[in-house]
């Protein structure tokens, strides 16, 4: 190859979700040809693959697994529906497990249709978690709460700063619940710099991030995360207060973008190494 | 008139913003037709009627001003643009006072354009404030800031939460600086009773103001409010605290939502009344 691109740092994984229509197989092997260690996978494109098939390609690839995502979806009352979320987080602990992922993301879950009863949702998060860090502990995978924007609180996660996150993950024990670090959803809140050594104090951070934000939102503000430094987000505090809180894992670029989705995915991870080195990686050591 | 229409809480105020293509004389009429003893204004419908016809506009009609929105904007760094900003608020609150108005609502502001330093902008709302407050006890007037939903941090206001918000009123006293409350913006605040009864305590609730959150949000997110009832909060708790943490003022109904403001005002007023009667009016006493 003639084509000289500097080999991103060492410590950068791509989420699978940034390039969301790649199948396991592409994602691995252009993760791998761009000489990224890590990768962060989702459970979809896994379970297409099949999960001995997805375990065989990270490993003949030679990457890590930064993170399984995800888990969560469990503040509906006690029921069958609830018992299929329990159960299913079960099977994504052993699959985080089978593919040597230290971690499985959670996403809490919105409000139960109906609902407005966000404290009781809230308690159904706590209580799951109760019921699944022993199956954690077991697994030797954290279970990874991701406090998500406000804006998500009542569809996507009544789970929505890190320090209520981290409130709910110190009820369990760092060996089994942690939290995760998303500049996407956290680079508002006030408490930023407290909560983060608050987690790092404790060994709670199992998952670093990174993503933009910028304005206006798309119409699907789900859809919203942009490259780093393509909106107002400045990396470098962030991301040295998560260093010094003791963070010594993989950093996930994660993006949901329906523009970069309808890119060809060998573009998109060469823009994701670029401006993950800008911006974040410049932050790190080599 | 045949037509026996309950009369509004006396508690009630129209956020005048909520029928926004109204001019002042309307909105004061309409509220006053309709039972209410209180009216929250903006300052362009009253720079459009004039300010001493805006007072002879709400002192004939007999009604109380609960607030005047609004103030702040005050992020940009030192400059022409931001004596002017402030210049402004000193009017505003003249204004206020003449209005007979309690409080002026502030909106932070959010970053300057091109900027990344929210802790910077956040630094100079303090800075405002504390130019502003010697001014708003002149004027008998509190300055309340108001903490807007966190997906508005990066071009609305870099204020997020209740407890930062009185982080940085508690610097001036309650006699200069408050805070608003609006269910809106910190409903999924895991922090909310806490803040509230903090707030309370210090007397520095200086406005409550209600309406309701619902999902998918419009492609305008500043457009996504509705009428008490019509999304996921829960009133009751929220009211049951505002109320025993002391708050004794006026509740507004401030709702920007194009569908009804595309609405004939006077049906907008009828419905504002009868949802804030079902969702909040039922947790006061008469």
């Amino acid at each position: 190859m003639n084509l000289v691109i500097a080999s991103p740092h060492p410590r950068f994984s791509l989420n699978q979700a940034t390039i969301r229509y790649a199948s396991l197989a592409e994602a691995v092997n252009l993760s791998s040809e761009a000489g990224a260690e890590s990768i962060g996978l989702w459970r979809e494109p896994v379970a297409k693959a099949g999960l001995d098939e997805a375990v065989r390609l990270v490993t003949d690839a030679g990457l890590r697994v930064s993170s399984l995502c995800r888990g969560g979806f469990f503040t509906m009352p006690e029921g069958p529906a609830r018992r299929a979320a329990i159960d299913d987080n079960r099977r994504a602990l052993a699959e985080a497990a089978a593919l040597g992922a230290p971690t499985l993301v959670l996403v809490a879950g919105g409000l139960p249709e109906g609902s407005r009863d966000i404290a009781g949702a809230r308690e159904r998060v706590r209580d799951a978690l109760g019921e699944l860090a022993p199956d954690a502990r077991a697994a030797g995978v954290t279970l990874a709460i991701e406090p998500l924007h406000p804006m998500y609180a009542s569809d996507r996660a009544v789970i929505s700063t890190l320090g209520q996150a981290l409130d709910m993950a110190e009820q369990f024990g760092a060996d089994a619940v942690g939290v995760v670090v998303d500049t996407f959803h956290v680079w508002w809140d006030p408490q930023l710099f407290a909560q983060i050594a608050r987690a790092g104090a404790g060994g709670y951070i199992a998952s670093y991030q990174v993503c933009d934000w910028a304005t206006p939102l798309p119409a699907d503000v789900l859809l919203a995360r942009q490259f780093p430094g393509d909106g107002v987000i400045d990396f470098e505090p962030i991301t040295r207060a998560v260093l010094a809180a003791g963070y010594r894992g993989d950093i996930e670029v994660e993006i949901f973008n329906q523009g970069i989705w309808d890119s060809p995915a060998a573009d998109v991870i060469t823009r994701t190494i670029a401006s993950f080195g800008a911006n974040v990686g410049v932050h790190l050591k080599r």
